[in-house]
């Protein structure tokens, strides 16, 4: 093994001291992500792209079961489509990638690679869309898209180019429309917690920070190790903003012409760094059960007295349990047992099974899980529900502990001063808001702390309260905070 | 229904009498795909995409258990490394979409969208890969790619975006690479035959129209009804060629710096438009069962005073088989039966159960194969069963024509006037070739005929042959045909 090999695994900064550094030692150590060569671009690797993949087939699936159907798009997008509703574009103009030129020529019109397709997929749909009777149309497409973005990179974070699912629906009525929402932040919230293992607070954005486009937007807000907000999947109430833009109408049962009603929705791989952010540790990556390319590691401790028997004991406790969890038996002789649990603790391995002698003679395993360094030693015939369980409780725990820190992140406050303290803590200020733009921008200006969005089913904790900033009565409960 | 819904549904032209027209006519008029704002970039509607989407899951499948594992590469390229190795730049240079501005700002240095992605992901190879301990590597990724082709676009077969999977994998010894190539190219072959019911020929391209950057490629090639061949899926040796351009080196066994030996492979979206022009008639649309996102359409027929039972009738008979296939009750009460025929018809549903007072007082089902027309009369008891037979008969059937027309295209020649006898009726010549780029060039210049591929199987057909052009003894037996 050369040096290079030794050193690239090392973990120096911890979490606690310099977050920023820890997380992105993490991704690259960890093999989960690397730079490219494209500046604000990364590489998804096999690691990485596993979470991808897995996240997105159950999403697929939940899609498909509630009448969603896949499409495909094009990439790029002409500058005149781009530049159809104002808001959208004032939104995005700054961060389009142009294509002007194809081979050695010219374009006579710029092409914009898209930020997100709003202005390529509306102008079908209003080629598609003549009757109710086309009504709702619910398509969604998993895709890149480019954002350049000049503030500082972050793998995952944020970067330039990342994968989603951007669904797009059209309804007869705004009512159709609104109904969609919880069904969709539903399965959001659902795939957050069962599969990432991560909690997230609902709630409406405010005008200020809404979607480019929309009449209103949702969001899933997390937080992070280092005190920062950071969005997590949105939707978006677009009411007949995009319909008039790009003239979707359709004849109703009244034999009337009418604008449609438009969502759309998406989850990116942003998810995932938000997952690592709060799951790994000053030891490396931790993954939760449900999204580890590979669940145990299985570690032969022998010597050369003892190899065979030991190593046939290893493949012994693969072939048990193979068919059943993602099962790495690590018996690469070229590698010591000390310089392999470091490896795979590195990559976040859930659990790594060692068996040596001792385990051998007494027929058991000694099961050690990442995420809390707790060791058992398991009976071999016991051993497959043993894993069950313990690939349960590991998933249990992140997710236990993801919700813990949020919840102990939100600090109530009923005044400015008592917001600006919350500045030197981290994590959300949860403050009553007139609903004033000045106001909301007030607190920005000052204090960097952007709404992050206003939790459901506490906003009538609104009545009676005073704006922290004009003090008259307030209307809504919002969730200040730093944010990526 | 407006005039437009109903006028969008006609087939005018025949396939016989002017094939281009027809095949554009079913792709757009079946919903399959649609032309975009775009030029030359086409929208995948829910069928098109369905098919993608099934045929990439069965490939991935395929591949994992091979060994290969996902990965995601940026989209953009910067034109340094796209210039690395000298014959791929100029394969891809006048084709490649240039990302030049972002924002109001110019770039520093052109960004390529990618045409393929050896460019940007070599470059990572070459980080990762020191030792022969990281060997093999067996990467792929699902993506979009754009060539920027200026000859007359047409959907599916020529598009500007397409969406594919690319294979790229490494190896210690030009041994390891080479046993890799039938492996893929099984797989390919597989989904062909199994999905699309399609069949093709298997061979190696010729040193002129290999890989931009390979030491040699494999295809396979079909047929169209118009008598033009069209390139499939492919397979490419790229030898030590990107390797050192690239520097991917490892240390083997002994210690020894090496360069690797890298393949690429890769299936596109454009197969989906040879499926369709082969199967596909006057009548519109013809999807392989397995393919088609529905697989059986149920129609009613009733009048008002029996409407009520039939529709009854209808529903049980869905009900009895909807969880074995995708089934689709066509219950409308706006639109007649004949309407619904034409309309499931045209979208190439490869089942039709007709529902009526006649079925229904003989428990019975009329079933309706699209692909023939053929009828039978079912009893409700049997259905499920003779549903499954039905629909292996289908696919059966749609490969087996294929097959045939495919080997029936093929007109073994000796000679050059026999060769452009072949002009006259379309297909492929099968003539014995010296090796010779003269002789290669000749054909393709006098007739526009190019070489598609040197079949499998056949290769020792050339011996005691002489070239069709200089008539010195032939080496190679060569598959010659105008091309797409």
């Amino acid at each position: 093994m050369s040096d290079k090999d030794t050193k690239s695994k090392k973990m120096i900064i911890k979490k606690s001291a310099d977050f920023s550094e820890w997380f992105v030692q993490v991704l690259i150590n960890s093999e989960f992500v690397d730079y490219s060569v494209v500046s604000g671009c990364i590489v998804f690797r096999p690691s990485s792209y596993f979470v991808w993949d897995t996240t997105r087939s159950y999403i697929d699936k939940k899609f498909k079961e509630y009448g969603i159907e896949n499409v495909y798009f094009p990439l790029l997008i002409p500058e005149r489509f781009l530049k159809k509703e104002a808001e959208h574009i004032e939104g995005f103009n700054p961060e389009v990638a142009w294509v002007t030129q194809t081979g050695d020529t010219k374009l006579d019109e710029k092409l914009a690679i898209r930020p997100t397709s709003e202005a390529i997929m509306y102008d079908s749909f209003s080629k598609w869309i003549h009757s109710w009777r086309d009504l709702p149309l619910r398509f969604n497409q998993w895709n890149n898209v480019i954002r350049w973005e000049f503030k500082h990179p972050t793998p995952l974070l944020r970067t330039r180019e990342f994968l989603w699912n951007e669904g797009h629906t059209v309804f007869a009525s705004k009512e159709d429309a609104e109904k969609e929402r919880d069904i969709i932040l539903g399965i959001y919230m659902d795939i957050l917690k069962e599969y990432l293992a991560i909690d997230g607070i609902i709630g409406e954005k405010t005008q200020k920070e809404k979607f480019a486009g929309a009449v209103s937007s949702f969001s899933i807000e997390h937080l992070l190790p280092d005190g920062k907000a950071i969005q997590g999947p949105d939707f978006h109430l677009d009411g007949q903003k995009f319909a008039k833009a790009f003239d979707i109408t359709f004849t109703n049962r009244e034999g009337q012409k009418e604008y449609v009603y438009q969502n759309t929705f998406a989850i990116s791989t942003r998810e995932l760094g938000t997952m690592v952010a709060i799951h790994s540790d000053d030891k490396g990556l931790v993954l939760p059960p449900k999204l580890a390319k590979i669940q145990i590691v299985i570690i032969p401790i022998y010597n050369d007295k003892n190899k065979h028997e030991i190593i046939e004991y290893s493949e012994k406790i693969y072939n048990t349990i193979k068919s059943h969890f993602r099962v790495y038996n690590d018996i690469r002789d070229e590698y010591s047992p000390g310089w392999k649990f470091n490896e795979w603790e590195i990559k976040g391995s859930p659990v790594r099974l060692e068996v040596g002698p001792k385990e051998l003679s007494e027929d058991k395993v000694s099961l050690v899980m990442r995420h809390n360094s707790r060791r058992e030693s398991i009976d071999r015939g016991v051993l497959k529900s043993t894993l069950k369980i313990a690939l349960k409780k590991i998933h249990d725990d992140l997710l236990n502990n993801s919700h813990k820190s949020l919840i102990s992140s939100i600090h109530i406050v009923q005044t400015y001063s008592e917001l600006k303290e919350v500045i030197k803590t981290g994590g959300f200020a949860q403050a009553p808001w007139c609903g004033s733009r000045e106001c909301e921008d007030k607190i920005k200006d000052e204090t960097t702390m952007k709404a992050t969005n206003m939790p459901f089913g506490i906003q009538n904790k609104a009545v009676g309260k005073m704006c922290i900033i004009c003090e008259i009565p307030a209307k809504y409960i919002v969730n200040f905070a730093k944010s990526y």
